[in-house]
């Protein structure tokens, strides 16, 4: 059976002129994609009658499903809503049960509801209302001839919301689709052609209903081998079949098998070996830190991050010795060597990772040049420093110092270095 | 004069299936309007040969321009080059100017050119090559009817770069356009439909060639002034009265009216007046720290953050007492006034804010419940403490905590607490 088709619509001038980047798509992405529910097309259009009118009559004919988000909000740039009443031929009506939750909403935030508020309890009177628990702007369910167009705030979590307990139960009760099941396998260390090089008598003899994706991504490629089929003990076994025999050519490049982040491998391996982990940051920043406890229940193994920008802090707090900064600077294997000393007994932690580096633009000299960045991994037995040298902008770089410094600490705390 | 319509068509099944969230797209898109360029509608399709040939038709009657990026990498999912060489009528040569570069870059790497490497310097002979110095795939502009289509890697620093120095320049030359004109009015505080009702008399009174729109994000709220004209002394002039105006009108809420993200205005001012600034973070994990140094010559004023994200860490580094984490606990008003006591001596600042709270989605109490962060500013002289409540998720609840935090310390620094 042929899977169901959708595309994803977002409404919005923010969108095009660049001030907004769009997560809502890759998440509605991935929600339907665990339903089996292939997205086919995404379109950004801008918050006018005439482009939002063409991205409908255009994407109807692509489609089973469309879902757009945003131009529902309260102000005149939103025309979503009444633009799509129209389109379907009906009336807009308030909605009671909508109007006494956003009553509510604002006279618990003490603030006087306006006018303009109050349109947003107005709804198609051929839709289904998706409920809003999460802010003012409802979501909307239209169906026509057997096609499906779903309407939802731009908000991100407004938007989640209505999705999760609204919008995908009942998807998956109207939709009985083809399953498609993901296998991952994530590495570190080789470049996508040169992992494709080595596994390409392997993905030679795939057969159709399994695809081999790339995704590079700072330093990691993650091989995503994606199946389609009707029995899923069959379908997992299949897939788990060439997910293990293209971990077995890979060998030690392979971090792990599952569609984790990095940061999330770390935190796992912590936990599993009850061990404690705490980061001295220079160029970082404390982005390190932030990733670590992205993860939920990341206080159980992270103490915390040193982050000694200044060169005063490295001394101070890290008992980084003057001599050593004057001597050979702050970007050095010297330095990250005394600063993992320091996080290790200031944060009384088993395991540490250090990272001093120059990001740019500016801040790089004829000896340290612009995104060389040393990292050194410790615990009470034993240092490991090393130099990593990136070379993109600034942003980049960070990320790139960031992940590859998780993964540092991985290796090293995994006995792999 | 009307002016150029632009659109963006991103190719790749990872954008489809979520895996990748596409940050190419905004940053063209501010590009292109710097230079009077509108992007009308961008379009996300997978690695499918039906699926960008739909896309090149479709969008081809809708724009003067078309930006496609990805698609060029050397896997054999990749299928852009080919396809527009067959779109265009061309034959694929290899162009020895690429080959080298592409010889060299391996070369530095020490590894081995592969079979598909080479495959890379090979181009389309009808289009003019945007050389890729960043990496291996270069970039293509091809001219059918005086309609323009740029073909970009999707690598983020190889697209930017191939942008700058190629594709824009050579833009430039090729549309003369209407301007484009942005002005900004950044508030906090108060709602989107809040602010509308108060300038809706203003709003009603903008001519038709300058559009405003409303762009909230995380308890902030920006108000973009848009104007078209083609003369930039009377179309300045003309914005900045409206952005007055509007300005005026919301009194203290306004923050700025530049379009700077709260990272570099707080940056500018501890910058402007010769201070020093540091951080005691608890549950943002060092995030803070991570935006303040997101602006390039931050090393100027920010001297570092003390991530204590265990409370042993908020007792041996800030010296906060074990009996006010016992008697309040760590989300408490009593604590992060210890923590930025802390801060302040410790990284020897000027002023230093503290954060403590819970995120979730655990860690809530009946005392301390999901979404509750208290903060602490202080200098020498003063310290304030304020309790926030945020109502989103753990991502979203950190991003607010930090995005408040630094607007907290820069009202504080400005005397507007």
């Amino acid at each position: 059976m042929a899977n169901i088709q959708a595309v994803i619509i977002t409404i919005g001038d923010e969108l095009l002129i660049g001030q907004t980047i769009d997560t809502n798509s890759a998440w509605i992405a991935q929600r339907l994609n665990e339903q089996g529910i292939d997205v086919v097309r995404r379109v950004a259009v801008g918050d006018t009658r005439d482009a939002i009118l063409t991205a409908m009559d255009e994407e109807w004919l692509k489609a089973s499903l469309i879902i757009l988000t945003g131009g529902l909000g309260p102000t005149s740039d939103d025309i979503t809503k009444p633009l799509l009443c129209e389109y379907f031929g009906g009336t807009l009506k308030v909605d009671e049960r909508v109007l006494e939750h956003l009553k509510d909403i604002f006279s618990k935030r003490n603030r006087p509801v306006l006018e303009r508020n109050l349109k947003q309890a107005e709804v198609p009177d051929n839709c289904k209302v998706l409920f809003n628990l999460m802010g003012t702007a409802p979501g909307m369910w239209f169906v026509k001839n057997g096609k499906i167009v779903i309407s939802l705030p731009g908000v991100p979590n407004e938007m989640k919301h209505i999705m999760q307990e609204e919008a995908l139960p009942r998807l998956k009760e109207t939709f009985k689709s083809d399953l498609i099941i993901h296998r991952n396998i994530f590495t570190a260390g080789e470049g996508e052609s040169n992992i494709a090089e080595k596994i390409q008598d392997i993905e030679a003899i795939l057969p159709a209903h399994i695809k081999l994706a790339f995704l590079p991504d700072g330093g990691f490629v993650r091989l995503r081998l994606t199946g389609r089929g009707v029995d899923l003990k069959s379908l997992t076994s299949e897939l788990e079949t060439h997910q293990k025999a293209i971990a077995d050519r890979l060998g030690k490049i392979v971090v792990s098998l599952e569609d984790h982040p990095i940061e999330q491998i770390l935190g796992e391996s912590a936990r599993k070996n009850g061990l404690t982990i705490g980061l001295a940051e220079s160029c970082t920043g404390g982005y390190i830190g932030h990733y670590v406890t992205q993860v939920a229940g990341a206080s159980a193994y992270f103490m915390g991050s040193i982050v000694s920008y200044d060169n005063k802090v490295k001394e101070q707090v890290l008992a980084v010795k003057p001599e050593t900064l004057s001597t050979y600077g702050a970007v050095s294997e010297e330095t990250v060597r005394e600063m993992v000393t320091g996080a290790l007994r200031v944060l009384n932690v088993d395991y540490a990772l250090a990272v001093s580096g120059v990001l740019g633009p500016d801040g790089g000299t004829d000896r340290v040049k612009v995104g060389t960045v040393w990292m050194a991994v410790a615990n009470k037995q034993e240092t490991i420093t090393k130099e990593f040298r990136f070379y993109y902008d600034r942003e980049r770089n960070k990320e790139m110092a960031a992940k590859n410094g998780m993964l540092f600490l991985w290796k090293f705390m995994n006995g792999k270095l």
